[in-house]
């Protein structure tokens, strides 16, 4: 099961720093590679960063109280149920290492992490492979996959296919999880892209299974990925401490907490932020799509599309675009491609580089 | 050997937030039980935080290439011998994680999050109790504990008693590593408050030893605690990527690459800390031992000393002053405390308060 990977510092997107080592000029790259919000950093967030830096000189709060009690009001949920890391990677992994699964149901193609973390902590992984004919959709036959383990993660919607699960199958996932008494970790960091996030969102289902473990993320949807913050929705909070224990103290910085502090109160920035992008998101499809790429409709602030040509992404960064190669993902492979959602001029110039390049 | 810890969010120094859920006055507190450098934040560190602000936006090089780079001159070795993470303790559990050593051998006193981490890890955990009546400096008799470990933590100077190993012993605990095939991870954290640093680390045995780490952190040197940044020094790059592996990707913010990469740059800052910390350190010290304390003659920037009113640590908190009460280490217990170095105006401060309260 556990394959030999390529060294995952080479294999997300957003790296910049790679593609300037490959081409000096790039600095200035049209970067559909990361898929932060478009919109941008709201005004008030990077306001209490750039305030934080009087912080620096203490150390942050150990327990995030100030933080917990603001996204107690944003989630909708007890403080008693949140826990909050330096990102969700780092939660990522203290889920792993504090539950220990022996086997760990995953979708494929799904973000890389998951099973880094899980093998990283001496779990055995099963794949879920989710079919391009059924336009990456995880279907009914997931459930039989969760017999025999101990934890499954699902990605919702998924990433890099923008997919989101059905609500049914979402119920049926978690009473197959309580039947087995395997943990499930749900990984809703871009439903707040979506304007319907409210019927997608397992946080309404906490009361039922002490299992369920909700992963949130304010990188994506506050464009904040420099500043390393997530959190998780349980409703134990025995199993919280326990995830919290399987990594070190102080795990988000005093800048982390100010910035979340204040996203907490930016909801009209995230229903704007939805509304606004769904619009771009289909602007971009149609863009894509008269390229004369193979593009699945997702709906979340990513587009998944085949290209013919496999060095599609390697033209497209010869000419200072970075998309993200989907080759490394399982079920996918060369010819796939990820790029986030950008703004009208932008996706103009993106559909210019690859039509004027005849690289279909 | 594992004994049930309190948890652990409440038994680390500079925790202002709960002291003010007990005392809402106390925001105000002049916080010895914080070691930081007592001189602060130097102004090109800051400005750098500023200046990051702006990165935010941007994922953080996960390969901190440019701070790696800068490390290397600061440090005097290769960069591909160079790890770097989010603060010391987001590094001694990747080390933990990564290593899964059946035995480890730490010393007692000594800070708890190593024995936390390896315990996290499956690890049994032996402990080399350091004897009052030796000053708590390690011994010879050390060496035979190293028998039958995979891992040897020794920190150095360490944290709380402040007392740096003799260099002699220190190679000999080296060797009898080499000799069992166990890894050394030693936390030099604080070797650079010591104005003769350079005849204390263990840096000039990199080439001796594959399985020899260093922990490094600028946290406390630098005063910037709530940023995050540590690194490790090692002679074997697939033990260090390894280590990496154990944790996620982007463990280091922009913010705390920024100030990490000005800091490389102040070497004049480094000397003139160690050089007037002495001097404060042996001023404080006979203010502590006028009131009567019995006081331990280390060499970091923190003093350890006992006193007979167990609640000493109440009562000064109670008039606005922290100390760090040190009853929860091994072999330590209730009476013992560790101080900060602070300048002379605060020192005095301290000093008033426990005499005046005539506490002894």
């Amino acid at each position: 099961m556990i394959r030999i990977l390529p060294h995952r510092k080479l294999i997300h997107g957003g790296d910049i720093e790679s593609a300037a080592e490959r081409n000096p000029d790039s600095r200035a790259f049209l970067d559909f590679s990361v898929n932060v919000n478009p919109f941008g950093i709201p005004l008030s967030v990077r306001e209490a960063l750039e305030a934080s830096v009087s912080q620096a000189g203490r150390y942050p709060d150990p327990a995030c109280r100030r933080l917990r009690g603001e996204l107690a009001v944003f989630e909708g949920v007890g403080e008693e149920q949140l826990l909050c890391g330096g990102g969700a990677g780092d939660l990522i992994y203290r889920v792993a290492y504090a539950l220990r699964p022996r086997q760990s149901l995953v979708l494929a193609p799904t973000f890389e992490e998951y099973e880094l973390a899980l093998i990283a902590a001496g779990s055995g992984i099963r794949r879920h492979l989710l079919a391009e004919s059924g336009g990456f959709a995880p279907t009914r036959e997931l459930l039989a996959d969760i017999r025999g383990c101990d934890l499954v993660v699902i990605c919702n919607p998924n990433n890099p296919t923008g997919v989101l699960a059905d609500p049914k199958l979402m119920a049926d996932i978690l009473f197959a999880c309580m039947k087995e008494d395997a943990a499930l970790l749900v990984d809703e960091c871009f439903l707040d892209f979506i304007p319907a996030a409210r019927d997608y969102t397992l946080k309404t289902r906490l009361r039922d299974y002490k299992k369920l473990i909700i992963l949130r993320a304010f990188t994506k949807i506050f464009a904040i990925p420099g500043v390393r913050l997530g959190h998780l929705i349980c409703p134990d909070p025995g199993l919280l401490r326990r995830i919290d224990e399987a990594g070190p103290p102080w795990g988000v910085s005093a800048a982390a907490q100010a910035a979340g502090i204040a996203a907490c109160r930016e909801g009209d920035f995230l229903k704007e932020t939805a509304r606004r992008l769904t619009l771009m998101r289909h602007f971009m499809e149609g863009e894509l799509h008269g390229c004369g790429l193979r593009v699945y409709r997702g709906c979340a602030n990513f587009i998944l599309f085949y290209s013919h040509d496999e060095s599609l992404g390697d033209k497209l960064a010869a000419g200072g675009i970075l998309v993200r190669d989907c080759r490394g993902f399982e079920s996918l492979g060369p010819g796939w491609f990820r790029a986030a959602v950008r703004n009208g001029e932008d996706v103009s110039r993106l559909a210019r580089a690859i039509s004027g390049g005849n690289l279909e």
